[in-house]
Protein backbone atom coordinates (compact mmCIF):
# COMPACT_ATOMS: atom_id res chain seq x y z
CA UNK A 1 0.00 0.00 0.00
CA UNK A 2 1.61 3.49 -1.11
CA UNK A 3 2.22 5.79 1.94
CA UNK A 4 -0.69 8.09 2.53
CA UNK A 5 -0.51 12.12 3.06
CA UNK A 6 -1.01 11.76 6.51
CA UNK A 7 1.32 9.08 6.75
CA UNK A 8 3.93 11.02 4.85
CA UNK A 9 3.25 14.14 7.59
CA UNK A 10 4.47 11.91 10.34
CA UNK A 11 7.44 10.54 8.33
CA UNK A 12 8.47 14.18 7.61
CA UNK A 13 8.35 15.08 11.05
CA UNK A 14 10.01 11.95 11.76
CA UNK A 15 12.90 12.48 9.49
CA UNK A 16 12.94 16.13 10.53
CA UNK A 17 12.61 16.11 14.27
CA UNK A 18 16.62 17.26 15.35
CA UNK A 19 16.12 20.36 12.80
CA UNK A 20 12.71 21.19 14.17
CA UNK A 21 13.74 20.67 18.16
CA UNK A 22 16.88 22.98 16.72
CA UNK A 23 14.77 25.37 15.68
CA UNK A 24 12.30 26.06 18.77
CA UNK A 25 15.22 25.73 20.89
CA UNK A 26 17.08 28.69 18.87
CA UNK A 27 13.72 30.56 18.87
CA UNK A 28 14.42 30.52 14.78
CA UNK A 29 10.41 30.83 14.04
CA UNK A 30 10.10 34.72 13.82
CA UNK A 31 6.66 34.81 14.11
CA UNK A 32 5.89 32.33 16.81
CA UNK A 33 8.92 34.55 19.24
CA UNK A 34 7.17 37.56 17.98
CA UNK A 35 3.30 37.20 18.40
CA UNK A 36 1.84 33.55 18.14
CA UNK A 37 3.69 32.04 21.76
CA UNK A 38 2.28 34.02 23.91
CA UNK A 39 -0.64 34.33 22.27
CA UNK A 40 -1.22 30.47 22.85
CA UNK A 41 0.12 30.77 26.42
CA UNK A 42 -2.30 33.78 27.22
CA UNK A 43 -5.19 31.85 25.63
CA UNK A 44 -4.62 28.52 27.38
CA UNK A 45 -3.60 30.91 30.85
CA UNK A 46 -7.25 32.83 30.67
CA UNK A 47 -9.75 29.96 31.52
CA UNK A 48 -7.56 28.93 34.52
CA UNK A 49 -7.26 25.66 33.62
CA UNK A 50 -5.39 22.64 36.67
CA UNK A 51 -4.68 20.09 33.71
CA UNK A 52 -4.19 20.67 30.51
CA UNK A 53 -3.50 18.15 26.91
CA UNK A 54 -1.21 19.32 24.58
CA UNK A 55 -1.68 17.38 21.21
CA UNK A 56 0.78 17.57 18.69
CA UNK A 57 3.19 19.28 21.35
CA UNK A 58 6.58 18.49 19.09
CA UNK A 59 9.83 19.28 21.45
CA UNK A 60 7.54 20.38 23.87
CA UNK A 61 8.19 24.08 24.54
CA UNK A 62 4.55 24.65 25.38
CA UNK A 63 4.27 21.88 27.75
CA UNK A 64 7.40 23.74 29.34
CA UNK A 65 6.06 27.17 29.59
CA UNK A 66 2.88 26.29 31.19
CA UNK A 67 4.65 23.82 33.88
CA UNK A 68 6.23 27.22 34.93
CA UNK A 69 2.78 28.78 35.40
CA UNK A 70 1.97 26.08 37.39
CA UNK A 71 -0.24 23.84 35.14
CA UNK A 72 -0.53 20.52 34.64
CA UNK A 73 0.28 19.94 31.44
CA UNK A 74 0.91 16.91 29.44
CA UNK A 75 2.49 16.57 25.87
CA UNK A 76 1.58 14.07 23.41
CA UNK A 77 2.70 13.75 19.57
CA UNK A 78 2.65 11.24 17.05
CA UNK A 79 6.62 11.49 16.29
CA UNK A 80 8.96 9.43 18.44
CA UNK A 81 11.88 11.31 17.50
CA UNK A 82 9.97 14.70 18.76
CA UNK A 83 8.66 12.99 21.75
CA UNK A 84 12.26 12.03 22.66
CA UNK A 85 13.63 15.18 22.31
CA UNK A 86 10.96 16.47 24.30
CA UNK A 87 11.47 14.16 27.55
CA UNK A 88 15.43 15.19 27.02
CA UNK A 89 14.78 18.45 27.90
CA UNK A 90 13.39 18.13 31.30
CA UNK A 91 10.53 18.96 32.86
CA UNK A 92 6.63 17.60 31.60
CA UNK A 93 4.82 14.42 30.73
CA UNK A 94 5.38 13.32 27.14
CA UNK A 95 3.81 10.26 25.75
CA UNK A 96 3.64 8.77 21.90
CA UNK A 97 0.44 8.62 20.64
CA UNK A 98 -1.07 9.20 16.97
CA UNK A 99 -4.09 11.08 16.96
CA UNK A 100 -6.59 8.49 16.31
CA UNK A 101 -5.80 7.09 19.63
CA UNK A 102 -6.00 9.59 22.11
CA UNK A 103 -9.17 7.96 23.80
CA UNK A 104 -7.14 4.98 24.04
CA UNK A 105 -4.14 6.19 25.56
CA UNK A 106 -3.62 4.64 29.13
CA UNK A 107 -1.37 7.35 30.11
CA UNK A 108 -3.46 10.23 29.62
CA UNK A 109 -6.36 11.40 32.54
CA UNK A 110 -10.07 11.07 31.31
CA UNK A 111 -10.75 14.67 30.84
CA UNK A 112 -8.65 17.87 30.85
CA UNK A 113 -9.90 21.32 31.08
CA UNK A 114 -8.18 22.62 27.99
CA UNK A 115 -6.88 20.69 25.46
CA UNK A 116 -4.55 22.84 23.00
CA UNK A 117 -3.25 22.39 19.08
CA UNK A 118 -0.36 25.07 18.52
CA UNK A 119 -0.49 24.26 14.76
CA UNK A 120 -0.38 20.74 14.71
CA UNK A 121 -3.34 20.12 12.76
CA UNK A 122 -1.79 19.45 9.52
CA UNK A 123 -3.51 15.93 7.89
CA UNK A 124 -7.32 15.86 6.86
CA UNK A 125 -9.21 12.40 8.37
CA UNK A 126 -6.42 12.46 10.84
CA UNK A 127 -7.87 16.53 12.33
CA UNK A 128 -11.71 15.19 11.79
CA UNK A 129 -10.73 11.70 13.93
CA UNK A 130 -8.82 13.67 16.47
CA UNK A 131 -11.63 16.65 17.00
CA UNK A 132 -13.86 13.99 17.97
CA UNK A 133 -11.88 12.92 20.34
CA UNK A 134 -10.99 16.16 21.54
CA UNK A 135 -14.41 16.57 22.59
CA UNK A 136 -14.73 13.49 24.50
CA UNK A 137 -11.52 14.63 26.80
CA UNK A 138 -12.59 17.67 27.78
CA UNK A 139 -13.96 18.66 31.01
CA UNK A 140 -18.05 18.50 30.71
CA UNK A 141 -19.55 22.13 30.82
CA UNK A 142 -16.51 23.39 31.38
CA UNK A 143 -13.50 22.03 29.23
CA UNK A 144 -12.09 24.22 26.32
CA UNK A 145 -10.56 22.70 23.01
CA UNK A 146 -7.90 25.59 21.80
CA UNK A 147 -7.02 25.58 17.95
CA UNK A 148 -3.99 27.71 17.05
CA UNK A 149 -3.30 27.86 13.17
CA UNK A 150 -2.65 29.71 10.05
CA UNK A 151 -5.95 32.28 9.67
CA UNK A 152 -7.63 30.49 6.50
CA UNK A 153 -8.00 34.18 4.98
CA UNK A 154 -4.21 34.93 5.44
CA UNK A 155 -2.41 31.87 4.08
CA UNK A 156 -0.85 32.28 0.52
CA UNK A 157 -2.96 29.79 -0.46
CA UNK A 158 -4.63 30.83 -3.63
CA UNK A 159 -7.37 29.55 -4.61
CA UNK A 160 -9.30 29.44 -1.59
CA UNK A 161 -10.80 26.22 -1.29
CA UNK A 162 -10.18 23.07 1.18
CA UNK A 163 -8.18 20.24 0.24
CA UNK A 164 -4.37 19.21 0.29
CA UNK A 165 -1.31 22.04 -1.04
CA UNK A 166 2.14 21.73 -1.28
CA UNK A 167 4.10 21.71 1.37
CA UNK A 168 7.57 24.12 1.42
CA UNK A 169 10.35 24.78 4.47
CA UNK A 170 10.49 28.31 2.21
CA UNK A 171 12.19 30.21 5.20
CA UNK A 172 13.35 27.41 7.26
CA UNK A 173 17.38 26.44 6.95
CA UNK A 174 18.43 24.06 4.58
CA UNK A 175 18.39 21.00 7.00
CA UNK A 176 15.16 20.67 6.93
CA UNK A 177 13.76 18.13 4.19
CA UNK A 178 11.18 16.52 3.02
CA UNK A 179 7.95 18.93 3.15
CA UNK A 180 4.95 16.99 4.02
CA UNK A 181 1.85 18.36 2.28
CA UNK A 182 -1.06 20.06 4.65
CA UNK A 183 -4.83 20.07 4.37
CA UNK A 184 -6.17 23.75 4.10
CA UNK A 185 -9.77 24.34 5.30
CA UNK A 186 -10.77 27.46 4.40
CA UNK A 187 -12.98 29.50 7.41
CA UNK A 188 -16.35 27.68 6.71
CA UNK A 189 -14.80 24.36 6.65
CA UNK A 190 -13.48 24.41 9.84
CA UNK A 191 -16.90 25.90 11.32
CA UNK A 192 -18.27 22.45 9.50
CA UNK A 193 -15.49 20.14 10.97
CA UNK A 194 -16.17 21.50 14.65
CA UNK A 195 -19.84 21.00 14.19
CA UNK A 196 -18.95 17.33 12.76
CA UNK A 197 -17.14 17.15 16.03
CA UNK A 198 -19.36 17.35 18.62
CA UNK A 199 -18.05 21.34 18.97
CA UNK A 200 -19.32 24.78 19.09
CA UNK A 201 -17.01 27.14 18.59
CA UNK A 202 -17.47 30.37 21.60
CA UNK A 203 -14.65 32.55 19.91
CA UNK A 204 -11.88 33.51 18.07
CA UNK A 205 -8.65 34.91 18.28
CA UNK A 206 -6.57 36.68 15.96
CA UNK A 207 -2.91 37.72 17.39
CA UNK A 208 -2.06 40.42 15.54
CA UNK A 209 1.46 40.71 14.01
CA UNK A 210 3.23 44.12 15.73
CA UNK A 211 4.71 45.26 12.70
CA UNK A 212 1.79 44.93 10.12
CA UNK A 213 -1.20 44.88 12.94
CA UNK A 214 -2.35 41.76 10.55
CA UNK A 215 -3.52 38.44 12.21
CA UNK A 216 -0.75 36.25 12.42
CA UNK A 217 -2.73 33.45 13.19
CA UNK A 218 -5.93 32.87 14.14
CA UNK A 219 -7.29 30.73 17.52
CA UNK A 220 -10.13 28.88 17.76
CA UNK A 221 -11.82 28.72 21.32
CA UNK A 222 -14.55 25.31 21.22
CA UNK A 223 -16.39 23.65 23.73
CA UNK A 224 -18.16 20.54 23.15
CA UNK A 225 -21.99 20.69 22.45
CA UNK B 1 -27.12 67.64 20.19
CA UNK B 2 -24.80 66.97 17.07
CA UNK B 3 -25.98 63.72 14.92
CA UNK B 4 -24.66 60.56 16.07
CA UNK B 5 -23.11 58.30 13.66
CA UNK B 6 -25.73 55.86 14.11
CA UNK B 7 -28.69 58.35 13.06
CA UNK B 8 -26.27 59.45 10.52
CA UNK B 9 -26.65 55.87 8.86
CA UNK B 10 -30.27 56.01 9.14
CA UNK B 11 -30.41 59.64 7.20
CA UNK B 12 -28.14 58.55 4.72
CA UNK B 13 -30.29 55.67 3.61
CA UNK B 14 -33.22 57.78 3.98
CA UNK B 15 -31.54 60.54 1.16
CA UNK B 16 -30.26 57.74 -0.87
CA UNK B 17 -33.79 55.56 -0.84
CA UNK B 18 -35.00 56.44 -4.49
CA UNK B 19 -31.59 55.40 -5.68
CA UNK B 20 -31.09 52.59 -3.61
CA UNK B 21 -34.22 51.33 -4.85
CA UNK B 22 -33.75 52.10 -8.45
CA UNK B 23 -30.49 50.64 -8.18
CA UNK B 24 -31.67 47.32 -6.83
CA UNK B 25 -34.50 46.84 -9.14
CA UNK B 26 -32.19 47.53 -12.26
CA UNK B 27 -29.73 44.46 -10.92
CA UNK B 28 -27.07 47.53 -10.76
CA UNK B 29 -24.88 45.77 -8.14
CA UNK B 30 -22.89 42.97 -9.37
CA UNK B 31 -21.96 41.18 -6.80
CA UNK B 32 -25.27 41.14 -5.37
CA UNK B 33 -26.99 39.41 -8.88
CA UNK B 34 -23.72 37.24 -9.07
CA UNK B 35 -23.30 35.95 -5.98
CA UNK B 36 -24.63 37.48 -2.73
CA UNK B 37 -28.61 37.33 -3.39
CA UNK B 38 -28.89 33.72 -4.29
CA UNK B 39 -26.70 32.28 -1.32
CA UNK B 40 -29.11 34.49 1.31
CA UNK B 41 -31.96 32.77 -0.46
CA UNK B 42 -30.51 29.63 -0.41
CA UNK B 43 -29.20 29.93 3.15
CA UNK B 44 -32.60 31.08 4.64
CA UNK B 45 -34.51 28.00 2.28
CA UNK B 46 -32.02 25.80 4.27
CA UNK B 47 -33.70 25.83 7.60
CA UNK B 48 -37.28 25.30 5.37
CA UNK B 49 -38.76 28.00 8.08
CA UNK B 50 -42.42 28.97 7.95
CA UNK B 51 -42.03 32.52 9.51
CA UNK B 52 -38.77 34.81 8.86
CA UNK B 53 -38.23 38.39 9.47
CA UNK B 54 -35.77 40.16 7.15
CA UNK B 55 -34.25 42.91 9.46
CA UNK B 56 -32.98 45.92 7.71
CA UNK B 57 -35.63 44.99 4.63
CA UNK B 58 -34.88 48.70 2.68
CA UNK B 59 -37.25 47.97 -1.00
CA UNK B 60 -38.21 44.62 -0.16
CA UNK B 61 -36.61 42.23 -2.38
CA UNK B 62 -35.51 39.35 -0.14
CA UNK B 63 -39.42 39.56 1.69
CA UNK B 64 -40.93 39.16 -1.50
CA UNK B 65 -37.97 36.66 -3.00
CA UNK B 66 -39.20 34.85 0.04
CA UNK B 67 -42.92 34.69 -0.22
CA UNK B 68 -42.19 33.85 -3.99
CA UNK B 69 -41.06 30.41 -2.10
CA UNK B 70 -44.38 30.03 0.39
CA UNK B 71 -42.61 31.76 3.11
CA UNK B 72 -44.49 33.73 5.42
CA UNK B 73 -41.96 36.48 5.14
CA UNK B 74 -42.20 40.79 7.45
CA UNK B 75 -39.30 42.75 6.49
CA UNK B 76 -39.01 45.72 8.95
CA UNK B 77 -36.61 49.02 8.35
CA UNK B 78 -35.85 52.11 10.08
CA UNK B 79 -35.82 53.97 7.09
CA UNK B 80 -39.21 54.98 6.22
CA UNK B 81 -38.66 55.95 2.60
CA UNK B 82 -37.15 52.39 2.29
CA UNK B 83 -40.38 50.53 4.17
CA UNK B 84 -42.58 53.29 2.15
CA UNK B 85 -40.77 52.24 -1.23
CA UNK B 86 -41.29 48.20 -0.48
CA UNK B 87 -45.02 48.84 0.49
CA UNK B 88 -45.52 49.89 -3.10
CA UNK B 89 -43.94 46.97 -4.88
CA UNK B 90 -46.88 45.02 -4.06
CA UNK B 91 -46.68 42.20 -1.77
CA UNK B 92 -45.34 41.40 1.69
CA UNK B 93 -45.84 42.99 5.09
CA UNK B 94 -43.49 45.80 5.44
CA UNK B 95 -42.82 47.98 8.80
CA UNK B 96 -40.71 51.09 9.70
CA UNK B 97 -38.69 49.86 13.29
CA UNK B 98 -35.60 51.22 14.57
CA UNK B 99 -32.95 48.65 15.65
CA UNK B 100 -33.50 49.08 19.24
CA UNK B 101 -37.63 48.75 18.93
CA UNK B 102 -37.85 44.86 17.29
CA UNK B 103 -38.85 43.43 20.96
CA UNK B 104 -41.63 46.25 21.09
CA UNK B 105 -42.97 46.32 17.83
CA UNK B 106 -46.16 45.14 17.70
CA UNK B 107 -46.50 44.55 13.85
CA UNK B 108 -44.67 41.75 14.66
CA UNK B 109 -44.81 37.97 16.05
CA UNK B 110 -43.45 36.92 18.93
CA UNK B 111 -41.05 34.43 17.44
CA UNK B 112 -39.45 33.53 14.16
CA UNK B 113 -37.87 30.19 12.47
CA UNK B 114 -35.46 32.49 10.66
CA UNK B 115 -34.59 36.37 11.02
CA UNK B 116 -32.01 37.56 8.45
CA UNK B 117 -29.70 40.48 8.38
CA UNK B 118 -28.50 41.21 4.57
CA UNK B 119 -25.84 43.79 4.76
CA UNK B 120 -27.68 45.51 7.02
CA UNK B 121 -25.54 45.83 9.94
CA UNK B 122 -23.61 49.35 9.43
CA UNK B 123 -23.88 50.54 13.16
CA UNK B 124 -21.65 49.68 16.30
CA UNK B 125 -24.25 50.11 19.15
CA UNK B 126 -27.20 49.39 16.69
CA UNK B 127 -26.09 46.26 15.87
CA UNK B 128 -25.33 45.13 19.08
CA UNK B 129 -28.52 45.93 20.53
CA UNK B 130 -30.24 44.62 17.74
CA UNK B 131 -28.25 41.16 18.01
CA UNK B 132 -29.43 40.90 21.63
CA UNK B 133 -33.05 41.58 20.53
CA UNK B 134 -32.72 39.00 17.74
CA UNK B 135 -31.56 36.36 20.35
CA UNK B 136 -34.73 36.52 22.13
CA UNK B 137 -37.16 36.67 18.81
CA UNK B 138 -35.87 33.17 17.70
CA UNK B 139 -38.12 30.29 18.23
CA UNK B 140 -36.96 28.22 21.26
CA UNK B 141 -34.04 25.74 20.25
CA UNK B 142 -34.39 25.97 16.04
CA UNK B 143 -34.13 29.24 15.28
CA UNK B 144 -31.36 30.95 13.50
CA UNK B 145 -30.58 34.48 12.77
CA UNK B 146 -28.45 34.58 9.27
CA UNK B 147 -26.53 37.19 9.22
CA UNK B 148 -24.71 37.97 5.47
CA UNK B 149 -22.31 40.83 5.61
CA UNK B 150 -18.67 42.05 3.61
CA UNK B 151 -15.86 39.36 4.73
CA UNK B 152 -14.19 41.19 7.28
CA UNK B 153 -10.86 39.71 6.11
CA UNK B 154 -11.38 40.71 2.16
CA UNK B 155 -12.41 44.65 2.90
CA UNK B 156 -10.03 47.03 1.84
CA UNK B 157 -10.00 48.31 5.01
CA UNK B 158 -6.68 48.31 6.09
CA UNK B 159 -5.89 48.63 9.19
CA UNK B 160 -7.38 45.33 10.61
CA UNK B 161 -9.17 46.48 13.55
CA UNK B 162 -12.55 47.08 15.16
CA UNK B 163 -14.21 50.53 14.30
CA UNK B 164 -15.65 53.28 11.94
CA UNK B 165 -14.78 53.48 8.70
CA UNK B 166 -15.30 56.27 6.19
CA UNK B 167 -17.90 55.76 4.06
CA UNK B 168 -18.04 55.75 0.44
CA UNK B 169 -20.64 55.12 -2.82
CA UNK B 170 -17.79 54.51 -5.44
CA UNK B 171 -18.98 52.07 -8.20
CA UNK B 172 -22.36 53.36 -7.36
CA UNK B 173 -24.38 55.79 -9.39
CA UNK B 174 -23.32 59.59 -9.29
CA UNK B 175 -27.02 59.46 -7.58
CA UNK B 176 -26.09 58.73 -4.19
CA UNK B 177 -24.75 61.06 -1.55
CA UNK B 178 -23.47 61.41 1.45
CA UNK B 179 -22.48 57.59 2.22
CA UNK B 180 -22.34 57.13 5.83
CA UNK B 181 -19.06 56.02 8.13
CA UNK B 182 -19.72 52.07 9.06
CA UNK B 183 -18.61 50.16 12.12
CA UNK B 184 -16.34 47.74 10.84
CA UNK B 185 -15.95 44.60 12.95
CA UNK B 186 -12.74 42.02 12.79
CA UNK B 187 -14.10 38.31 12.89
CA UNK B 188 -12.79 38.24 16.38
CA UNK B 189 -15.14 41.19 17.10
CA UNK B 190 -17.94 39.43 15.78
CA UNK B 191 -17.76 36.15 17.61
CA UNK B 192 -17.43 38.53 20.87
CA UNK B 193 -20.65 40.42 19.56
CA UNK B 194 -22.29 37.26 19.13
CA UNK B 195 -21.34 36.16 22.52
CA UNK B 196 -22.78 39.19 24.21
CA UNK B 197 -25.57 38.97 22.35
CA UNK B 198 -26.63 35.60 23.86
CA UNK B 199 -26.03 33.69 20.04
CA UNK B 200 -23.71 31.31 19.58
CA UNK B 201 -21.90 30.65 16.05
CA UNK B 202 -23.02 27.51 14.41
CA UNK B 203 -21.60 27.96 10.65
CA UNK B 204 -20.23 30.08 8.42
CA UNK B 205 -21.00 30.24 4.97
CA UNK B 206 -18.44 31.70 2.30
CA UNK B 207 -20.34 32.47 -0.75
CA UNK B 208 -17.63 32.49 -3.78
CA UNK B 209 -17.72 34.85 -6.77
CA UNK B 210 -17.46 32.48 -9.61
CA UNK B 211 -14.44 34.61 -11.13
CA UNK B 212 -12.31 34.86 -8.73
CA UNK B 213 -13.07 32.31 -6.40
CA UNK B 214 -12.73 34.46 -3.31
CA UNK B 215 -15.51 34.93 -1.18
CA UNK B 216 -17.58 37.53 -2.24
CA UNK B 217 -19.20 37.77 1.50
CA UNK B 218 -19.88 35.87 4.69
CA UNK B 219 -22.76 34.48 5.89
CA UNK B 220 -23.03 33.73 9.77
CA UNK B 221 -25.43 31.27 11.18
CA UNK B 222 -26.51 31.63 14.95
CA UNK B 223 -28.70 30.67 17.39
CA UNK B 224 -29.60 31.60 20.84
CA UNK B 225 -27.69 29.92 23.51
Amino acid sequence: MPESLEQKIIRSYQLNADAWTEIIAKEGIKSRQLVTNKAIVDAVLSHQPVDVLDVGCGEGWLVRALIDQSINATGIDGVEALVNSARKRGKGIFEICQYEDIEQCPALAPSFDVIVCNFALLGEQSTQDLLSACANKLVLGKGRLLIQTLHPLLVNSSPYFTGWKEGSWAGFPDTFTEPPDWYFRTLEDWLAVFSDAGLVLLGINEPRHPQTGEPASIIFNCASV
